[in-house]
């Protein structure tokens, strides 16, 4: 799979329902899986949603309020008894760290990965991690507590070479990997085709951002700007605005406000309070400031595109 | 409802599966409730049996493998979100509680309730709790950290009074409470009806008990001699015996062989592992050993009788 893909394993806010898990969802990118947050659950709904784990490399944590967390040392602990060698990396608020040591302590297990903690503090100007076709970035979110959104941008940085001229050519592959990288192509008969005419352009970058939980700050849109889908929490509907600011929580007007001032191209809305029997009120107050607005719904895929 | 019974929430061992959740389950005794072990997501399990939490006072966590107490992280912080007041008994591993008051630090959580924890380490000769009607007491198991099983004795205290008597003589609620103390009766025509002619005799105690997990070890017999229903972990087959012993595990003919030697009434089979996808060669198993011998299914009822 050469996509670019997120799916939603829980999209309740604090308190469970029978229909809503708390915090996380799997990122895919290629052969990559990334997930975001990692509530209650979120081992079971990753058997229950038939996603393996073998690929999961990465585990971002936005804040340590527990719905945002607590399924992290359940995770943790299956994939040490699968047997799991390949090191685990967790971006994670500093205090994460001692608190999954001291539970793997009392619990006298010797994991048997490399767990590479890396505290979301220190990330202020630098990405968390990339690699040659994507990068992931963060940046601070307006919380009770100290909480961090995530970006994730998918970069072509390789040219891709042209069908009808690898086909009418046969160039080596010494010759296509130079090609991929700007180079120009002489023919048997010393002609030269040069790089522009046997690839294509580069496609522009694909964006997705994830923003909970927040309160509506303008200082936010500089994050977002120009995102192709935009996760953006909605805990409450707009006639909770005071208690949404109150709690540091966003309404699904303000999560629409934030999507059109940054001009993003999708909004997807969750954290859902679990006061809401019925989210169509959510999503036709959205869609009354930004149309281009869905409702993240558990188990469901959305491609970035 | 005056009866005794247990509800099944979880009964998978370390790695969930799309159909078995970590350890946890319900006992209700009246109008009590008492949770023991509460794996990762029980508090979802107790919202799909539609189990409420108002009348849960006591927690009974038997060993600090995650498997047994990963949810109950989640659950404390539901209570706190849903308002309670009312005291919260937490009997466990004592090293569980720095882990849950670590965890209510760096997540800035002030409980409104308090949360009273009572260490097994220090219940070596005294019941965890009682009441006119019940004693719940511990004893240790035999697994690779400290664990300890639970019993639940539920007794008859008070004389129940004959209805007929009541129906002809119309006694008064002080004369009640005077004959199920033991008392006689006068007539008003100065006949003295002797207390075990207006009473019936007091019901035998009903039992409890539950061991998980554990390797057979002949001193549990005298801890579960004679209960009414034994639930008891049977993680292998008996052609993984050498495996169940390395691991401080039982096959399901170590659980039938205790239930047998401990003459219980019924035993019920709990803490699959993952790898069984059809349980029924471990029941077959079991009651070749011991006959009265069940699987536990979540979400699953059971009366001790």
């Amino acid at each position: 799979m050469t996509g670019f893909y997120v799916t939603i394993l829980g999209n309740g806010s604090a308190v469970p329902t029978a229909t809503q898990h708390p915090s996380s969802q799997i990122v895919r990118l290629s052969e990559e899986q990334f997930m975001i947050d990692c509530g209650e659950g979120a081992q079971m709904q990753m058997i229950k949603y038939k996603i393996k784990h073998r690929k999961l490399n990465h585990i971002f944590v936005s804040h340590l309020h527990g719905d945002h967390y607590f399924g992290l040392f359940g995770l943790v602990a299956t994939f040490h008894l699968f047997g799991r060698e390949d090191p685990l990396n967790i971006y994670a608020p500093s205090d994460l760290q001692k608190l999954l040591e001291h539970q793997l302590r009392i619990s006298k297990t010797n994991l048997r990965f490399n767990l590479n903690f890396h505290a979301l503090e220190d990330y202020k100007s630098k990405p968390l991690f990339k690699s040659s076709y994507y990068a992931v970035t963060t940046f601070p979110l307006y919380h009770r507590i100290p909480t961090w959104g995530v970006k994730i941008r998918k970069q072509d940085k390789e040219l891709r070479v042209d069908k009808e001229f690898v086909a009418k050519y046969k160039p080596s592959i010494d010759q296509i990997v130079r090609i991929k990288k700007g180079g120009d192509f002489v023919t048997e008969s010393g002609k030269v085709l040069e790089n522009k005419e046997i690839t294509l352009p580069l496609r522009p970058d694909k964006v997705y951002a994830y923003c909970s939980d927040t309160v509506f700050n303008e200082h936010l849109i500089d994050h977002v700007q120009g995102a192709d889908l935009l996760y953006h929490e909605a805990t409450f509907d707009s006639s909770m605005q005071e208690i949404a600011k109150e709690k540091f929580h966003s309404t699904s007007v303000d999560a629409a406000t934030m999507a059109k001032k940054a001009g993003v191209r999708k909004l997807l809305l969750g954290h859902y309070s679990a006061r809401f029997d019925d989210l169509s009120e959510l999503l036709q107050e959205a869609r009354s400031v930004f149309p281009n607005t869905l409702l993240s719904e558990e188990g469901q895929t959305y491609s970035i595109k």
